[in-house]
């Protein structure tokens, strides 16, 4: 089943305590697309500007990956991002952020992209993840992501879209933020009665949480003492999550579990070190070997 | 195979959002030994003051809890503690501590109780620690609990203790400070360095990781929107872990991770309602069926 992202393409500056990457490929739709493709192939749309280094662009070759939903806008510049971790990496600071072409019109699904049943929205203004979503030929399952900026000042905007998706991956802030409530399952809930069929609560270094109308999955991170650089680990674990859905071509409960172990899987691949560099190494041995890692990790009866 | 607990024994006054508990039951003892008796015979080691009230000592009545090592020492004053949580109850603090008693010589461990091969060492000076460990004749596991306090004063005397122990739990703030590493794994595995077989660090709602020499197991914490009042959570834990092991007569890591589960389910139950109120009313189905309803919470692959 065809699996389309939409989202931002960055060049990214990171600092953490181990080490430093300037310029460097970063963006929501780019780590999706990474680690979804470990699972399906995938079509990517998103917006850079004629600013977009050739050695970026290359970066984004991969042979599940169909660039054709990859626009260059002339005139414009790319999206910027600069950010530094505290020392323990459970906080960072958005040093520098230029909005630049996400600030404009947003990108137009290809033709050719219409007929994709399975459809990632990445944060952006909740309006134009519709736009986008109305772009397609139906699909059978579209998630979407979001942040606090929309859940703060477009939040009518935001409810029109959770009305209009399966499901919505967010993190416990955002969570928290969006129904008042601090208790995450009862914030769960109360986000189906949205619209969403399941809702995927990510709580960072503490995993994720999936709350559908009968039942409940707690998915702890995998637990690793190689981590360099936490960026893009959320993008992963939804990518991971979705490369899944689309493979198995269900969306039940047992096909959310078992996707929530990719993307964990396809998360803690990314954060062993910066950007892509250790995502694009990883090869179909590599993710079972984790999986059953993870697995082990878990606790048994 | 007998299980004993030497910890405190409190008189508790607990707030939380959802209301207020003046002068109830409560201390570390006094949780484990409540969420050990779901799995195993309990031996009590502990000392109130005279002013011990006859409703809280009517109220530590167990057919599972041996009262033997409960000590009421004339002229002293039992334990007390007031805490205040916070409206998302991640956070407590302390309005009021009394240590009395526990300012005192420790307890003695009663001579029948001294062929013990389960030993949980609640929190406490390390030095007496050891002293109670070393009145038992060769425990097969002791495990040692811990605080910040000991920590940053004691720490020769708890190296000495942690020499002495074949497991630990302590909770993620202690791990990170007892060896200033922010990672929890590497924390875990200096920590096993220092003589524990296994180390257990509990992360309050976000579960508990367990570390041994070639193994990790991550432990995420039951599920739930009932949380009344979070006192007593890690000793419940604690006491629901060295139960399962008691029963089992093993510690191998295929025991612990079973412990684990049942440490998890029993304080699960705690948090439901202030002191030992719904842990008390917990049967054998109850805990069958929350074993359940946890291990169907976890990813499957």
């Amino acid at each position: 089943m065809p699996l389309l992202v939409s989202g931002s393409i960055g060049i990214d500056t990171v600092e953490t305590p181990f080490g430093r990457a300037d310029e460097v490929l970063g963006g929501s739709a780019v780590y999706f697309a990474f680690a979804a493709a470990l699972f399906a192939p995938v079509r990517l749309v998103g917006v850079v500007g004629d600013d977009f280094p050739a050695r970026l662009r290359d970066g984004m070759s991969h042979e599940r990956i169909d660039l054709a939903g990859l626009e260059v806008r002339r005139g414009s510049r790319t999206f910027r991002w600069h950010g530094r971790y505290s020392p323990d990496m459970n906080d960072r600071r958005t040093v520098d952020v230029q909005l630049n072409v996400l600030a404009e019109d947003g990108p137009r699904i290809p033709p050719a992209f219409r007929d994709s049943r399975y459809v990632f929205l990445a944060n952006t203004h909740p309006a134009l993840q519709r736009d986008l979503l109305g772009q397609l030929a139906g699909p059978r399952l579209a998630v979407c992501d979001t942040m606090d900026l929309w859940i703060k000042t477009q939040r009518a905007e935001l409810l029109k879209t959770l009305a209009a998706v399966g499901g919505v991956v967010l993190n416990d802030g955002e969570a928290r933020l969006l129904t008042d409530r601090a208790d995450l399952v009862s914030a769960g809930r109360e986000i189906l009665g949205f619209g969403p069929r399941f809702v995927v609560i990510k709580k960072g270094e503490h995993g994720a949480l999936l709350v559908t109308a009968d039942r409940l999955c707690v998915v702890p991170a995998f637990c690793s003492d190689r981590v360099r650089d936490p960026t893009g680990a959320g993008d992963s674990f939804a990518g991971g999550m979705m490369g899944h859905l689309a493979a198995a071509g269900r969306h039940d409960v047992e096909a959310l579990k078992a996707a929530l172990v990719r993307g964990t899987v396809a998360a803690s691949f990314t954060i062993e070190d910066f950007s892509l560099n250790r995502l694009r190494t990883v090869g179909p041995e590599d993710v079972q070997r984790r999986i059953d890692a993870y697995m082990g990790m878990l606790p048994s009866p």
